[in-house]
């Protein structure tokens, strides 16, 4: 744990799913409504920090989120990163892009070709959705962790 | 394979390790000297459209690049990406950051905040260190995978 450590503080972010080892957590970006992240609970900062059966634990559960996520709002291409530059604690964004979405076919780090398509409502995310994306989160890691 | 895709096409830059799943090459990107790419032989576009030992598979891969490159170039971080947005076919970016590096702490898709480093020649990779990067890839892949 690191006192300046954002990550190592409660969460302010929607949890989504959570055990002992890390947490799935929605981040309400405004351009990207169904954007995840998942976040290891101890203040590690590189994944090969962590030995091998944690480093597939990690993966597994990244996967599982990205299933449910192609499943609920079925995007063009999923963006997956580990970076860390400014929070070095290991966490995962899964990014579920659109061909018309803000930064599209750039990095969403990179730069914007387009208005938010939220503002036309194009990736609104509605409540049931949020909530299946949800469900089928916790029943994909479930199931990846048990196999 | 797909005929305009051109991680299908014999690639242009040196090949660090290849089997008949995946490949490592160096990009040679003049602000990330050290920067590799593993990239998936069979044209697949996500993480998720490969059975799960295949993910695993090129996890192990990425992870074994990553510890080479922390022994041999020893970044400040290391970032991790499978983005896939203007070529949709599986590849993973390890790129090795430093504090002093073109972009960080932003991603290096991001806005730049200084002029690159390797113009000072501070993260130049000398010919031995690439060899070094190169053995040390190929040993930690074949010890990955066999285990």
């Amino acid at each position: 744990m690191s006192a300046s450590c954002p990550l190592c503080l409660p969460t302010q972010h929607e949890v989504f799913w959570q055990d002992d080892f890390c947490r799935v957590v929605l981040l309400n970006d405004a351009d990207y409504p169904a954007y995840c992240r998942v976040e290891l609970i101890e203040h590690i900062k590189e994944m090969t920090d962590l030995a091998p059966p944690q480093r597939a634990r990690m993966m597994k559960t990244v996967f599982a989120v990205e299933t449910a996520m192609r499943e609920v709002v079925q995007p063009d291409k999923i963006n997956l990163a580990s970076l860390g530059n400014k929070t070095p604690h290991v966490h995962w964004h899964i990014i579920p892009r659109f061909a018309n979405d803000k930064h599209f076919p750039n990095s969403h780090w990179g730069e914007a070709v387009r208005t938010s398509a939220l503002q036309a409502n194009i990736h609104w995310l509605p409540e049931a959705s949020k909530k299946s994306l949800q469900d089928k989160i916790k029943a994909h890691i479930e199931c990846a962790l048990s196999s």
